[in-house]
């Protein structure tokens, strides 16, 4: 059988469910989610972003040729011109001015996710990076997802619905295919030991994005 | 006034103060931790021992002359060559054996420090990975000298005496002695607006020492 | 006196005049550089831009704030979206067809160029990096703005007068002004020590550059 | 068929045996090298010494488990315990003092090979890195096999002895196995694709090789 991204995503499927699925995932859906623990959320993802935006800098960096380069100047265009303005716009519409972000101390949970990917990116190969960045990039599709084909999601006058759109835009779903398509390239061609390796990173890797929404709830107290 | 280690430490005096007398601490000179915070503890920091002696090998390769490479050189050797066997015997005195250390699921706190740390070198140069080290290495010395100098401190049949001692050493204390000389030599000549930077980075490490004594804590419910 | 580029230059005097003023320069201006001399050239500057791309997404890596960031992802943009399709353009017109690009055997001066940049961002920060990017960005500008000034330059029929016009068009210059005030502003305020040090990157990545043009002369032995 | 090192040098054999039996490896095989040209050469080498140990302290960083990260310190004390000494008393011999060492400018190919070494391993993981210094450690070895087996090879009052029998040195030799040993296990279990990619870097790595000795003939004009 050939691996590819769904059996990276299977081999860890108890942490990428628990992931999907969190409470605060269901909290959006079901528009339960107290106002603070989404406020949080949003400050901390203003850090995550640019941490996320200087992984694919380095992903430009350890592209082997113009096909990898282009591919990962295109990820860090979307997030620096598109999602960086979307989201101090919506920061804005959730009482969160700009000037507040950049004075803003750096969760642990926003630490321990961003520098781990860079490290993967620092130690391994571009594909340990990729596939370090996957539950966040290719995840939050699957979590909008998940929250449409639920039939305890509120859709009128869910106070999420904006952030729940954004991940179901079309141009955001479009990245997550050319991703996924990357990864399956790759993915189908190495060792059972490499993939092992690369699960275990996957693995780390949901585990914080899971902690990540966590730190949301906790905020709320 | 000439910046040193001291102006730094001082620039983060509440921050520094909270890691060193944390009540993880206290409870190892008053004999009161329990045993499996102190256990936790033990366990976390073999996985950090393990980023560490990378943080130095990363150290060796941002050298810019023969002078640095073997400072940090005798920093990456101090940890593998020595630190390392003692660790892992000194697990071994509290139930922990060599085996299961190979197989411990990383802490969210330990996670957070080591990368937030390899993060600071690969982004900055070698002052700035130094700098980030700098609460680990010159921060046990202090802590184990707090610990000597407090009147609750339990000197007789204190179960964490051979740890107390084991910082108190005095070749350790000679390896602190030459890492504040090689700080203090370049904070000297940095100017103010790169003072702040690496402020900034002292005290976002020293939070994430004192975190990880929390962590410890924490693992005692 | 306060440091900025002009000082920086002006310590490399002798080696900044040989690359700015190379023969190679001196027959692109005179319109009696050997064609092989400039094909050559183009071939090896294919790869050249690759590996610079690679280091401004570097440079994006190691941006401490969204400033930082957005002026290296500016410089990427610039040589992803726009150099690489006028360069692969302007070699078709000089017989080199993109596929032969591709398999290109790289040159041991592109070699030693490209990876010494690249190794001194990765050793130092930020400010490293961009001190060794600047001979190639601001230099090409005083290239062109040398061969402008000059008696000897053929100004009718030049072959190669699209290439001279390339470095000054406004957009280019416009990117070389920024470049230069983001380099004013950080070297104003770096101790002595640390300015010689980067001279000293300076002055080798100047001479580099210098071996670069020696290439393409060499190429047409 | 297993891929191994074997495989490896074999893909590239005309580089290889163009690198291991170069008319610089001939010359000191049959003492006519002229002295300039070994002098330069040992001078080169010096610098050569500090990049590849910069380069095992990368190595050291890139390490996923203490078994890699020991291999990894291992080679790197060999260089700045052993080596350097060695090398420093060895050009004392041939009547360049360490003084002269440290403000030695820096030679194209000695940038050239150790740049692209770093990038290497910086860009890839750290098997990358490794077959990017293998044509170094593996291939002194077998420089001094060819030359010790060769019927031309001076063994009366040759005076290049001191320095063959340095890389016959057993210590020396065991280093080397334990290399070859690492590199054939990772090598057994690599893709095709990938298998070239490593190929591509190897051959890179032995054709820059090749031109360092050829910097040491052409220095003797």
């Amino acid at each position: 059988m050939l691996q590819n991204f769904d059996t990276l995503k299977n081999a860890c499927s108890d942490q990428w469910q628990a992931y999907i699925q969190h409470p605060f995932v269901a909290g959006i859906s079901e528009a339960t989610l107290p106002t603070p623990a989404f406020q949080h959320y949003l400050q901390q993802d203003y850090l995550f972003l640019i941490h996320f935006a200087r992984a694919w800098g380095l992903a430009v960096y350890k592209s082997r040729d113009m096909n990898e380069l282009r591919h990962s100047l295109d990820n860090l265009k979307t997030i620096v011109d598109t999602e960086m303005g979307l989201h101090v716009a919506y920061c804005r519409e959730w009482g969160i001015d700009e000037a507040s972000l950049h004075d803003l101390p750096e969760a642990q949970e926003t630490l321990a996710y961003t520098r781990f990917v860079l490290d993967c990116g620092h130690r391994g190969d571009l594909l340990d990076l990729h596939v370090a960045l996957a539950p966040c990039l290719i995840g939050y599709a699957e979590v909008a997802e998940w929250i449409a084909t639920r039939s305890q999601t509120v859709t009128v006058d869910n106070p999420y619905q904006a952030w729940i759109d954004m991940y179901r835009d079309e141009d955001y779903l479009e990245a997550v295919r050319r991703e996924r398509l990357w990864l399956d390239e790759r993915l189908a061609e190495v060792s059972p030991a490499r993939f092992a390796q690369l699960t275990t990173t996957f693995r780390d890797a949901t585990r914080l994005e899971a902690a990540f929404w966590q730190m949301g709830l906790d905020a709320a107290g």
